[in-house]
């Protein structure tokens, strides 16, 4: 598994993101993409352009970088240092999977399940904008599931994670998979203390796979709805809605 | 083997360049990292961040990228696409080596070697100011030299490309082992036209490798001058001088 993602000041870090959640978020994002086939991380190259060349910043970086790797797996193996007028990062993540969970394979009938709450990143921009800084960093240093994906790939039938928001993801499963989705409303959880849920929020990493009845393990996440024939739908105590293919936009 | 390298316009890509060179480039930059070690490249993943998310500028850059890999190897197998207000790019490439050359391993009484002219970037600069841009774009199109690493890998000590410039270059594999260099400055070849050699041109992609005399094969390259115990030095006709560790400095 190979990997490749860029980040940028103006779209992924809101002003109060300290240096050091930086660097952490940036191989997050690529480990979480290892995560959610599956797979083993190995190496992470990081590839940073900093305004001024700016070595303390960069040594924040670095160190955040390198802590996600302690928490989630794959050695931090090097990288490319430059520097630009907007801060700029590159990360890049090799993992081993022995049989690689493809979005594609679910199957009617069976169970949608998600492996934590929705709108962590909802809420630390709120968090962040009402000037708790501290707390807001500390929730978007979310270590990337790759020990429960390597787990969830022995018994899910599809997987992704939920980097676009839940309504995109289910959208991008159900049309690889060839199937539809109906998400019961009252299983889904949210962060706590989140404002006002929306099944667009963006940039969280849980993931969201399908399981076999017969083999799900609560343990492994909550289900919150099954695998239709067609068509995206949040059914709530009396009526049923079609869940719109919202991505997550950024700066929301 | 695994590599990273970040580009963005201000630095990398002069006015005159088109999208097609930037992206055949932007791969070709790793490609000769892989290259520099006799690895065989995999994949390369292509991350591309673009102003007002120009899809035609895109498509162009894909398909320098794509033509690259074609000719060097490895499969363009994916990337990330991005809007940003400079143009950033970030390529990643995967490759395969029995027994990677490192920069570590030259020893005193060996050759130093370089498969090609030197100037071909600044050469191509002058001739973008000069209102040349085709013939410029047509000199930064380099082909990595993959094929001839995989050659030389069989019987080098050490290898570099020459990407910061021969003089760092050479500075840069005396110290990793430990020995010095005497180039003679007779034997290094230009590319025709050039209008002043300097020895700290860089952006260029040939390979620098040492090798033990009886395994010199002049078809994998020119040797430029030996081994030495310390100290880099360019030997003229009469005269011999140290060779300051001048890097290549972007815009020069």
């Amino acid at each position: 598994l190979l990997t490749l993602d860029m980040l940028h000041q103006t779209t992924d870090f809101p002003a109060g993101t300290t240096p050091y959640t930086i660097g952490w978020r940036s191989v997050a994002v690529s480990l979480s993409d290892i995560a959610a086939m599956g797979g083993t991380p190995l190496a992470v190259l990081l590839g940073l352009s900093v305004p001024e060349a700016d070595v303390a910043f960069a040594d924040e970086v670095l160190s955040g970088a390198q802590d996600c790797c302690t928490a989630a797996g794959g050695e931090l193996a090097g990288g490319d240092l430059d520097s630009s007028q907007e801060l700029f990062l590159s990360s890049c993540a090799l993992g081993e999977c022995p049989s690689p969970v493809l979005r594609k394979g679910a199957q009617p009938g069976e169970l949608v399940c998600i492996t934590g709450p929705l709108g962590t990143t909802a809420q630390a921009l709120h968090l962040m904008e009402g000037g708790h800084t501290e707390e807001a960093n500390r929730l978007l240093r979310f270590a990337p599931r790759t020990a429960e994906g390597q787990r969830i790939a022995e018994i899910a039938s599809s997987m992704i994670d939920i980097s676009d928001g839940l309504a995109h993801s289910l959208h991008l499963l159900a049309e690889s998979s060839n199937v539809g989705f109906r998400v019961e409303s009252k299983r889904v959880q949210w962060v706590p203390g989140l404002r006002a849920p929306a099944w667009d929020y963006g940039e969280d990493f849980e993931l969201l796979y399908t399981v076999p009845e017969r083999l799900h393990n609560p343990k492994l996440g909550t289900a919150i709805g099954q695998v239709t024939k067609e068509g995206v739908y949040l059914s709530g105590p009396r009526t049923e809605r079609p869940l719109p293919d919202r991505g997550y936009s950024h700066g929301r």
